[in-house]
């Protein structure tokens, strides 16, 4: 047994050996289920190879490492190294990598005290399928098979062969259920994806659970019209009402401190010499209280059918999306806090506007904590995303320390 | 020689006729340089061989039928037999039709003390090749051939290609200009295709021009940023900007008496979950009075560029298309007005918004007026678009009045 020293100097090492292996001028291109991401895990399959560890693909293709301990009783670290198109080099395996240099030092002490298992979740961008989670939701169990056995990638494959051509059985999925077995703590780096930590000036964050999300399609029907030869009294601007909408919900999510988004805008006839007759908005609410989001929705709804009202126009709201607030368990975020704190200085607590894989381990009643660490310009899901490598060695550190709170408050019974 | 006796109720049952012969059930498909508009005129001609005229196809593809007077000097009447795709029953064809029963009435009282000529434009719409008052603007000489010359249509064919199926050499067509000898008169009698005359109760109106137009399109730029993890006060919001200046180019319009109009909007990356990084609209704005106009363009731009920075983002503009306020005719104004009040007893001044070939006509230099009939609810360039008859037989009644006026006006030396 030698010393157990943690070197993030080697994760940073294996994360450009990991870009120069999967990526290419346009960025990382380790989409779930295709030959780039199965390169990616073979070379991680490799890494694990020389580590006192059990690996074993679940039944959703996540990718289980298990160092036994004295008990079953575990704590489960977990990331992704698939990518969106183009991504960047960290969003996901840097998650997986410093979950990996922790093993490298947990397993170098000898047999722990309870049980240390790093997941490669499959499938967290749904970069190909537009279903995001979708190894972790089979671990949760609120992953319904059914619902995404029509999906197509933009070349037609259906999302079932797709998956069976990495040996997964889409409606055997749900059996890495069984997974869950002894998880008593779950813990997750990840970059930011945003600008908080840098207009702070702080490298990490410790995440307090993910927002509450309502996200919704609004219609607003007025009537096309002739530029000219329509006298602004007499237009039913769609495209007005809209625009009121799109600042109102700006108000909203000042006064009740959430985000709301106008993320597309669509008019119709959309021609320059046409009064816009109906113009479709998607709207995104985030929230981390249940009650707040509640609230944010309902003004919403009230301000569009106000303004369509005024604008002689009639509005019509068509849910996309929702999920609940999902907070992390609080003496992990406390741990996480402490942990940041002996690295790092300062902590911050701050919500995760994204979701993570992290929030299905958490619906599954598995007490659970994410730390963030900054990301410069707060850009992600981009060749540009970058975080400043000091802080990537500091991120894998604060992991370091967390995981053995985490190892030692299971061992204690927590 | 008969009694010379004009018959509205003839104009409205050649008005079904055409209806009949070129429409289907999504509505009228004359479109120019197609085998439908060929027939209409096939059908228009054989009507104009029963008359007293000599009938000529200049070399824009202009049809002329020419009641010779006891002068050379001339009062033209113009309108256009071509539609758009799925278009109305009125919009252009009420003009010729009504101009052929006033030239029968002429005609039927013998040799007129000018000539009356009445003008079937070719291409109003531009529907197929995206230029509109193609015949009309080769007659007023504003037409440069060789800016045109590379439209094709959505299957490919080039513009020049489809107008030599019909007989028209692109690079031959100013010599239609030579038509403008002796013009002393043009009148135009159209359906209003907006609101106004509908809702102040009146079947008819005199035009007093057409007004000016500026056309730009206008980019905000900010930054695409994930709609979770973006706080509000970090966000450089395209849609924000482009949404303030939606509401604030009505106000512009508002503070002037002009029209301003958004009239498309398109979002990039446009999903909903990320706030707008770009956002591209188009601003459509139009007034009688140039020192007007360039004041609403002044305001939108500087509008749009505090708009801009208070968003974080910046703003370009790109000018698509522009044309000065066109006046009509004063004292072919007043001749229409009072040949409205005869027989109407209510007349109304009120601009064009929309550009018509009488705009290219003024644009020659030549005294022209327009006349608008109502149109229900103010649609226009749909199946859907109306007139009631007893204001179609009025509209005919009054060009018929304003006709004799012009002549007499024409044969004064007016």
């Amino acid at each position: 047994m030698g010393m157990a020293t943690l070197n993030p100097q080697r994760t940073i090492a294996e994360l450009k050996e990991l870009r120069a292996l999967t990526g290419d001028a346009d960025g990382a291109q380790r989409v779930a289920w295709t030959d780039t991401w199965a390169t990616a895990r073979a070379w991680y399959r490799a890494k694990l190879a020389e580590l006192p560890v059990q690996v074993e693909t679940d039944e959703a293709g996540n990718i289980w490492a298990t160092l036994r301990g004295a008990t079953e009783r575990a704590v489960l670290i977990g990331g992704h190294l698939d990518s969106v198109p183009n991504g960047g080099w960290l969003d996901g395996c840097l998650n997986v990598l410093a979950g990996l240099e922790v093993l490298r030092r947990v397993a170098a002490e000898g047999v722990p005290p309870v049980t240390l298992r790093l997941v490669d979740w499959a499938d967290e961008e749904g970069a190909r399928f537009g279903r995001s989670l979708l190894g972790s939701s089979a671990f949760s169990g609120t992953l319904d098979p059914e619902s995404v056995a029509a999906l197509t990638d933009r070349d037609g494959t259906p999302l079932p062969e797709a998956l069976a051509a990495h040996g997964v059985a889409l409606h055997g999925m749900l059996a890495a259920q069984r997974q869950q077995a002894g998880a008593a703590a779950y813990l997750e780096l990840h970059i930011e994806q945003g600008p908080v930590l840098e207009s702070m000036g702080l490298p990490l964050g410790v995440v307090i659970g993910t927002f509450g999300v309502e996200r919704h399609r609004i219609t607003f029907s007025g009537q096309a019209a002739h530029a000219g030869s329509t006298p602004m009294d007499k237009r039913r601007d769609a495209f007005g009402a809209a625009a009121r909408l799109g600042l109102e919900i700006r108000e909203i999510a000042k006064r009740h401190g959430g985000v709301c988004t106008v993320g597309s805008c669509i008019t119709r006839p959309g021609i320059v010499t046409a009064v816009v007759g109906e113009c479709i908005v998607t709207l995104d609410q985030r929230h981390m209280d249940a009650g707040e989001l509640a609230a944010m929705l309902h003004e919403a709804q009230e301000a569009s059918a106000r303004f369509a009202a005024e604008e002689g126009c009639t509005v019509a709201w068509e849910p996309i999306w929702k999920i609940h607030p999902i907070p992390f368990h609080p003496e992990l975020i406390a741990m996480g806090e402490a942990a940041i704190r002996e690295v790092a200085g300062t902590a911050h607590r701050l919500p995760s506007g994204p979701l993570h894989d992290a929030a299905e381990v958490a619906r599954a009643g598995i007490p659970t904590v994410m730390l963030f660490v900054q990301s410069l310009r707060g850009i992600s899901h981009n060749k540009i995303e970058d975080t400043l490598e000091e802080h990537i060695a500091l991120s894998v550190e604060a992991l370091d320390r967390l995981t053995s709170s985490a190892m030692a408050w299971v061992q204690g019974g927590g």
